[in-house]
């Protein structure tokens, strides 16, 4: 479609969600009843490493209303996937297990006739658990003589490699910058919790569960659980908010299915207040020790990254994933000599970390663009001076990054030149120290490939499917296994689809994740991809469609299928006015089989699969304007302003919705997120998350390097606000404070902490 | 698949919704419980003839617990189709109307929060009918000066068409027997009363309806309601009985959905006990007279039936269709030199008819087979040698009958001589007077060809589609917008997938008709057209999936696609032992878009549709052997034998249970099913259905000639039974009774008919 065709697409039409959550309507798991449904409570460790001796659970069984108690041996044999860490290492982890290893991991499930009941004898489990030394902190487990986790690895090191030039930075250069950066430990807390309700019949389980990923969770659930795919079905719902930590399959999810198949009827569970912190998986906590090497012009000569990430007691699915994207995308929007990297993921007595927004890309920016930083401090030159000089050239494409990635698009220099024009720094007198920090990235979008995630050792493929169905009436329904998070994909679809079949947006609907309704999503609504894969499936099947709608109509018509043209509800002969027939006429037409061309089948169904050739590489720059009060260690984020370019934008008011969100929670991790642990492994119940008050006005701005992937020309933005903003913000208060810049290199940048740095330099 | 491939087609496979509907799981749609539901009474007329002056619904409205009354003001412009009459005929009845034409039309519907409530709210609801003059029966309906149901027409007579020749029979001939015959008015009676759950959100009318077309259903609510199609979902749920009586859309469904939109929330509803009698479709009553002529040798010259249906108070959906059926099938297995018939459907104050099992078919076998036997009485010749000398040879084909139909294949003779070899009578002397009569029909199933229905008037086609899928572990589920109401095609359907696809018959799940899950079924489970229709989409369906497991099977193999095979699991190369791929292997590697030859898309899902390219005929004889009490009249069935040829059969034990369910149907329209109305036209309360007690053994055996028009050489069964068993039936009665075999010729007959013409006869 020509971009003078598109009346929707580019549009910032409202999203259709909206009035359903709004008024309430909002489809949440927690606000499915089914009669007779079970209440289960998953009980957890209380300790973060030890050996369960026993499971006492004869008082929580004759307990009133409880109806089944699920314990290690129930469950025996149930496993869920691991991300692979190499040959020597487990593939799949148990659903319960003999040994735990964090506080939080399941140990038994209570079923009873209520929610209170199922709290009641849970709290009558008598569990006895040998205790083993807690292992926090990735010192602590790498030391000599630490504990042992998996004793048999002789290692708490899970997995060890190099990629890239493993030598890069370490030769003679003119300027080094050496230094140690980590983002937090911190968990993506969505606005729903987690929840479950799965009722089986004897034919078939039907699992309702806030996911991103229902096939995903479906596959899983199956082999876990010993039932054919097909008798499995997973509906997501509304999504209360996703951010990766819902792509994952929990063994909460197997053990509620598992009560359900037990009970042959519903089940419902729900995160429990207190679980979401250690139950639900963390992220980030990756340690990079980086070397920038710089020539004597401050041209960049080699980057390397040392990554050690923190798996937590074992690898989620997502395993060392954020690790190695870290590692892949460290050379962001320059261009060096050499780059390298290694990659270490070590194993702790902690919850395991997974999948959230930004995936190992927020902690690598963190890294180079606060290395950058700190050169230019160094070097004396102006930052922003700095990176333009280093900058990839928008003109030489495809570019290898020589860490196995080949930027198609994308003016790098143009977004920050953009951005630095729109920046506007105040003069205010107030005791506070002020500074700007940029950042800039570029991300990995449209995940992916199918043979690049087999090479990559995913157990899914990467494409996406459509099926668009145009019914008698015209009206319109696009089928996906995607599913709707917040991100407004059903509207977005809905603008893509209409565009292409030429009826208004409100004649489309578009149905999400549903294993028995929607086709196959092999990895669902994750890695800023929705829309860009998903959509590009869309257009290809509803591309087929409207060919099938010319061809019927020409032959009605008497014309050439190439002389027609589709809007406004018509199919038209291009120039001839009059010469058009109604698509419900062409869509009553073909669901009769009626007037058909020899060889068309009846219907107006068509199912495409789009699997990109390729990544999709979006790119942004960032700056913040921050107020440090010297006197409490305060920082107020006075501005902040983003470029971002993710190439042809269906909905703009949704990709700023998802960029303000972005940077938002990026200013909780660089200022006030982190889960942390007491040395004996006890998780802390407190954690502070930004709020509107600490939002600060974004400005926007879009350039749109159109993909020259995609067939809409679209790539992903879901993730694009996270990645550069904790470095923006660090820049921003290392700009501030120069005297301990050299400090700014761990996140949250806490008042406590940066008020004592501040008094420590002074002192 | 060749036939030594088979391994479950063929067998008789147990019915895999037997498990489900015996232990008490079926799906009934009055079990399914949404919280919150509203329950709805639909208030209908007690007169038979009168124009609504007044409704008052005030005190309705403020009594305890009702939320809604719905009057005709509410439904104004809301309509059904009818069946086309002709030009100057209504294709449309409004859901509530301002004249009632028989009792048991709908006036109002009151909801409230229980089903008591609504009941005594119904109570309160005050019409004031001014009435009319009832019109009951074909002759007062015609009689010169008749009241008239629709004025403007002015006469009773809907419509009035020849077919075939229409002095068929008038000339010349040796010796012409000319009678006329009558089926009784009958009542489809479902163990399963109808009954509708709707809901709607806002966005979505979601409506679970005991319906053998939910894809019909919900393209006739969406133009009811006004709603876009795409906003509307049917499903239909485990059907206890269809018959036809649940292929149509009763104006009872759109009040409900009407009552939950107005509602935004969920409303039932179920037939009361007494509505079904009044509410429900009724069939058959039609009065033929028919004239068969025969040279002197006993052969046939010419046939004509001169058919006049009663339609009831409007055409229903059916309209006139099962009196063309009646014309168009009157030929039989026979050959004539001429065919003809007169239609006419004639409107009458009492419940509209429309299609029951057998739809047209029984009435002319009725009249057909009653003409043949009175022929050889009169000919002095045994009736079964009257019919084979005159039979049309198996060798003949294509054959065209003179009214429009091409029989494909089939041999009668030769299941005639079976059947008269099968045949044992009883000697046994206990003062009652015995008899054997045979019926023989051609059965027109698998409705039907698109192109067809569309010159016939319909306005759906008659193809269906079919969803095939594998899974990644190699279970297989088949979508299908059938239904399953007791025909076993969730067996059937599972069968011939498994065949095709080389995998258990255990790992094959079907799921059938939901608007939102499965494909498009234009007319659903009617017409003996699910397995020989849908079984032709499933075998298109399934051969491709298996082409696609091929490719990517010689790909894999590095063989050629037509060198392998697919049995037990895996793709193999003929003849070379240890080169095989197992399903599951390659059904992983499709669904994750990996090791795939170029072009080939991932996953494993295919869609087919097939349109037959004709109407399939299958064929049937039956023999009763009939003991009448000459005291009493009552009749006893002593034996009943069929021979049935409809093609390959899939389930032998499924078509066994078919064809003995159709045949007590035919019996019980025979001796027992009436249903009556008085002159002043008030329907009788009392109808009489024949039980386990009245049901004789029925010895069947099976020819089994392949059609040569579907893909699986199946044609269609559902309705055989029906078709020959009254004529069977009449013919043995007539043959024990030869003084009065000229007063067999009107159903039921009842032992007070029998006793009384004999009496009268003797005296």
């Amino acid at each position: 479609m020509s971009a003078e065709k598109r009346r929707h697409v580019g549009s910032a039409a409202p999203r259709r969600e909206d009035a359903r959550l709004i008024t309430g309507r909002g489809r949440f798991v927690d606000g499915v009843r089914l009669p007779g449904s079970a209440h289960a409570v998953v009980l957890r460790s209380e300790v973060p490493h030890g050996r369960v001796r026993g499971c006492d659970v004869e008082k929580a069984r004759a307990a009133a209303g409880v109806v089944d108690v699920i314990t290690v041996e129930d469950a025996r044999g149930m496993e869920l996937p691991c991300g692979g860490l190499g040959p020597d290492r487990p593939t799949h982890y148990p659903v319960l297990a003999d040994t735990v290893r964090y506080v939080g991991q399941p140990i038994a499930v209570v079923v009873a006739e209520t929610a209170e009941a199922a709290h009641d004898a849970a709290a009558l489990v008598d569990v006895d658990i040998e205790p083993l030394p807690a292992v926090v902190g990735l010192e602590t487990a790498m030391a000599p003589g630490a504990a042992l986790l998996y004793p048999e690895w002789e290692t708490n090191v899970g997995t060890d490699f190099p990629l890239g030039d493993a030598e890069a930075a370490t030769t003679v250069a003119e300027h080094v910058v050496e230094m140690t950066f980590r983002l937090a430990r911190v968990a993506p807390r969505p606005i729903e919790p987690r929840g479950v309700v799965a009722d089986y019949d004897g034919e078939t389980l039907t699992v309702r569960t806030g996911t991103q990923a229902p096939h995903f969770v479906r596959d899983h659930l199956a082999v876990a659980l010993g039932l054919p795919v097909n008798a499995v079905r997973v509906l997501g719902c509304d999504v209360g908010g996703g951010f990766g930590a819902k792509e994952h399959v929990y063994p909460d999810e197997v053990l509620i299915c598992l009560a359900a198949v037990r009970l042959r009827g519903p089940v419902r569970w729900s995160e429990a207040p207190g679980d979401h912190l250690a139950a639900t998986l963390h992220a980030r906590d990756a340690t990079h020790r980086g070397r920038l090497a710089l020539d004597a012009d401050g041209r960049f000569v080699a980057l390397h990254c040392d990554i050690i990430g923190d798996l937590g007691a074992h690898a989620s699915n997502a395993g060392a994933g954020p690790l190695v994207v870290s590692a892949v995308m460290s050379p962001g929007p320059y261009r060096f000599d050499t780059v390298g990297a290694r990659v270490r993921g070590v194993v702790t007595t902690t919850t395991p970390t997974g999948s959230y927004r930004g995936f190992g890309q927020p902690e690598v920016t963190w890294t180079r663009e606060r290395l950058i930083d700190e050169a230019a401090r160094r070097l004396g030159v102006d930052p922003v001076d700095l990176r333009l000089r280093n900058m990839l050239d928008a003109h030489e494409r495809p570019v290898s990054t020589g860490m196995g990635q080949e930027y198609d698009s994308g003016d790098y220099a143009a977004g920050l030149r953009t951005l630095r024009d729109q920046v506007r720094s105040g003069h205010v007198e107030d005791g506070r120290r002020r500074g700007i920090g940029f950042s800039c990235h570029v991300e990995m979008t449209g995940v992916g490939p199918s043979m690049v995630m087999k090479a990559e050792g995913y157990l899914a493929g990467g494409f996406e499917n459509a099926v668009v169905r145009m019914e008698p009436d015209a009206s319109v329904t696009v089928h996906t296994g995607l599913t709707g998070m917040g991100q407004g994909i059903e509207t977005t679809l809905a603008q893509v689809a209409a565009d292409e079949l030429g009826v208004p947006l409100d004649h489309v609907r578009v149905v999400l994740g549903d294993t028995a309704v929607t086709p196959y999503s092999p990895i669902g609504s994750i890695a800023s991809r929705s829309l860009a894969v998903g959509g590009g499936a869309v257009i290809h099947a509803a591309t087929a469609l409207r060919d099938k709608l010319f061809t019927i109509a020409a032959h009605r018509l008497e014309v050439a299928p190439g002389d027609l043209e589709i809007a406004d509800g018509t199919v038209r002969v291009h120039g001839v006015p009059g010469a058009e027939v109604a698509l419900a006429d062409l869509a009553t037409s073909a669901w009769r089989g009626w007037d058909l061309p020899d060889g068309v089948r009846p219907g107006l169904d068509e199912q495409a699969t789009y699997d990109p050739p390729a990544y999709l590489y979006s790119s942004g720059a960032h700056a913040a304007a921050v107020a440090v009060d010297p006197l409490t260690g305060a920082v107020e984020i006075e501005g902040y302003w983003v470029v971002n370019d993710s190439g042809v934008l269906v909905n703009p008011a949704i990709v700023d919705g998802q960029l303000r969100g972005g940077v938002v929670q990026g200013i909780g991790m660089a200022l006030y997120e982190q889960v942390s642990y007491s040395p004996d492994g006890q998780p802390s119940a407190f954690y502070d998350l930004p709020t509107a008050v600490e939002a600060p006005n974004i400005d926007i701005v879009h350039h749109q390097t159109p993909s020259p992937v995609t067939p809409g020309g679209t790539k992903g933005v879901g993730e694009s606000g996270t990645i550069s903003s904790p470095a923006a913000v660090g820049n921003a208060i290392a700009a501030a404070l120069p005297e301990i810049a050299d400090r700014i290199t761990a996140t949250p940048l806490t008042p406590r902490f940066l008020h004592r740095t501040l008094t420590d330099r002074n002192r």
